[in-house]
């Protein structure tokens, strides 16, 4: 496939200037915006504030958005009032004859330590061997660098660039985008001229093959909170003595899931849309290795060694996994408590047509139950923390034809269409609340380690990636509307 | 009780000398010596060095003894060799014709964060009350100094002191004491004229009787590990085809204890002595008010409300306590991760006669059996990490005699002979070895929070206890050995 001489221009331009654009993704790692540890929420701040520079450096006319607070409890039993994370939107070009396309990313980090078993300072952009590691460096702050890295090529050579674009950086992902629904809702005003919506999150399955991906799954966060006395005991004095939060919590969380990955809540599976066999021959050309998921993993055995039972179980039903324990010891040596009050942790992905509310209530009403023939004394709450429904999207519109393109000319090959496992809650809010068609289209290869220690993105992918969305914009403009 | 006008002006000494005595444990509770982290393994090395000074100024002869090494294993799935705490041996006269006590005291401290619900920072003295708040104010920093106030006392007002001291301060008994009696079994020569030992340490049952001490539970430290993959996982990619190591875990830990406190592990009481009607009657006087010790706790409810049934359950019988668990996701906030690799922790204090290694085998062969019916793929791993034999003592004995009538003096009251539920493991390694008496005398009231948020000690039971330290030398010398 030939690639038009305007792109050609742009991909020699981008190829010239790795260096800048590993410069710029060192000073956004470098910021530790957690959003899901409440102290380190004015990195978050910084990190949003430092993206607003940068696009102001390219024109784009931006605006940061107070998006209210958040209620936390913080763990001497008390709740407090934080505020959230801002929203910064930037819009670049506003000519009616063009297409606008709105295009997200997120800013903020899931935590990460060294002690976690990093090789590396998580928050320190390290190369090597072609890669660069650090927290955010594939999920997402890579992506969103590579967005201003595609706008910059055509504007330094002197393109037009061909579509007006709208940017929405938000910085509470890693914690189911809590604020951001309500925003977009009382934003309609900034939503209304788009006419398609692209998603620069997630990664590639494999490592090798580019992808599309039209299909998530939502989240349902729940924490069960157990608290046996007003203070830790010492396993001495006390033992013998105190009905113990800890044994009452993993009492509960053992009923959860069985050792075959099966979810013990009643009617959980009711609503899942069953697989054709259409949808599952699809899956058959899909690039994807069960070696290397299983050496991404770094296991002896799977809960399913066959290709397609894979990708359905993590695609297309639900699964449950206990995240850990928030207030027991958890240090390395040995500490002879009775801890106080224990605050277990665990999430069901769901998928499409699972309702959130729904899978909520039949969680909670099932541990509650659980917990009635438990008959202890002590103070228990099971609550959903945050939800994120399931998303699908329709692969026949322009917006997914244009991507299918661009993807050729950056990579000379066709992309596979995937869903993937993971959640991305605004995917839906865009597609129910504008109404137009919505994209994922990820940069990442699929052993960058998102989530993980040593997560990394491959240079190569830094840059191909900053080319296809290049070729994005061009061929959105390319393409007639339907 | 008339008590001695020697010891009358020791006391009034000791009364005058308040400040003095409160500003010697600011600044021992100033060094985190926490042996449990090995982070902190310098901080006990310094507070070592530290009473090493403290004891010179008094002419003991002192020395810092190597006690070896330990093994390790970190959280990167390594293991590596750090230096135990060193052993303080000290030696206060040698007059052949004086009776020779030993004086046991340890050094470090239990894990302490301002986090985990502290009111104050626990390595800061702070005086509120009539308390003296800091992790180590009870236990055991508060009760070794008040040996150094009882010895300065007679040295201040010219009275000879009427035995020889010696001296063994240790810094790893909140990790079952490593390396100590392998230590004292190769420094004979230092315990060879020693006619009986006083434990400094312990505290009492309630808040307002003294207390001698005859007997303690031991401990059995396990960690469960278990390993599924290679590094941590994002649960959207990942969740549905993985055997999660954390429900492997929860089921493990679900198998332990049930919820009315019993311990599942077959045989588990097997060796029990049986109490005697004889015993439970002296429990009847003993100053416990089930209300104060639920207050303490904080409960709703105890797993017994009989006072009789309390301290037999937390004296005689084993209890079964689940600490917590490394390597999952422990902090505020939430996280989607399916941890690698997860250590449980629990531990069973044990009494007369149960075998630690019997135990150990027990409860180790429970667990395999019941891994073999989870038919989970992943690594999987019992192992004890530390323990300690119960303990009982002859009362009959003269260091109990001369320990009575110094409560009487200090106190002008008899204590109150218990048991206790913790454990001290030196008071029988050095019955063991030694084949003398051993006391442990308790300073710190029951109410100290020992091993939890916001330890503390009474300054009164500071000066009380520098009292009856001061009149147990004095009654030692007189009593006639038998």
């Amino acid at each position: 496939m030939e690639v038009p001489v305007l792109l050609q221009n742009i991909f020699q331009y981008i190829d010239k200037n790795e260096q800048v654009y590993i410069q710029c993704l060192t000073e956004a790692v470098k910021i530790p915006s957690v959003s899901g540890i409440p102290n380190y929420r004015e990195d978050v701040f910084r990190m949003v504030y430092w993206m607003e520079e940068k696009l102001k450096v390219l024109g784009v006319i931006t605006e940061v958005c107070d998006i209210g607070t958040q209620v936390i409890s913080t763990t001497e039993n008390n709740s407090t009032k934080i505020a959230l994370a801002p929203v910064l939107l930037g819009q670049l070009g506003n000519d009616p004859k063009k297409k606008t396309i709105l295009v997200y990313g997120h800013l903020d980090v899931q935590p990460a330590a060294k002690e976690d078993g990093w090789d590396t300072e998580p928050f320190k952009l390290i190369q090597k061997n072609g890669k660069l590691y650090g927290r955010g460096a594939s999920d997402d702050k890579g992506p969103c660098i590579a967005w201003l890295n595609a706008v910059e090529a055509y504007q330094k050579l002197n393109h037009e660039i061909p579509v007006n674009i709208k940017f929405i950086f938000e910085g509470m992902e890693e914690c189911g985008s809590v604020g951001l629904e309500g925003f977009l809702k009382k934003r309609s005003d900034f939503l209304e001229s788009v006419n398609c919506v692209c998603i620069s999150d997630a990664r590639w399955l494999g490592t090798k093959t580019p992808c599309l991906i039209y299909g998530l799954r939502g989240t349902c966060y729940f924490s069960i909170e157990i608290e046996c006395a007003s203070k830790d005991l010492h396993s001495g004095t006390f033992g013998g003595s105190v009905f113990e939060a800890m044994s009452d919590l993993v009492f509960l969380l053992d009923s959860l899931v069985d050792s075959s990955g099966k979810i013990l809540v009643p009617d959980i599976l009711e609503d899942v849309l069953p697989t054709t066999c259409e949808e599952l021959k699809t899956y058959e050309n899909i690039d994807f290795c069960v070696k290397e998921f299983k050496k991404a993993v770094g296991c002896e055995q799977l809960l399913h060694e066959d290709k397609i039972k894979i990708l359905t179980n993590t695609w297309r039903y639900p699964s449950l996994s206990i995240h850990g324990i928030e207030g027991a010891f958890s240090d390395h040596g040995s500490k002879t408590v009775i801890p106080k009050k224990v605050i277990g942790k665990f999430s069901i992905r769901i998928v499409p047509n699972q309702d959130p509310e729904k899978i909520a209530k039949l969680v909670i009403d099932y541990l509650d139950k659980k917990w009635k023939t438990r008959k202890s004394p002590n103070n228990y709450k099971t609550s959903l923390t945050f939800s994120s429904k399931p998303w699908l999207s329709s692969v026949s519109h322009y917006n997914y034809t244009a991507a299918i393109k661009a993807t050729e000319f950056a990579y000379n090959r066709k992309p596979d269409m995937i869903r993937i496992g993971g959640s991305i809650p605004v995917t839906l809010t865009f597609q129910e609340i504008m109404d137009k068609n919505v994209l994922v289209l990820p940069i990442g290869a699929g052993d960058d380690n998102a989530h993980s220690q040593n997560e990394k993105i491959n240079i190569a992918n830094l840059i191909q990636g900053t080319k296809l969305l290049a070729a994005y914009i061009f061929e959105i403009s390319c393409v007639k509307e339907h």
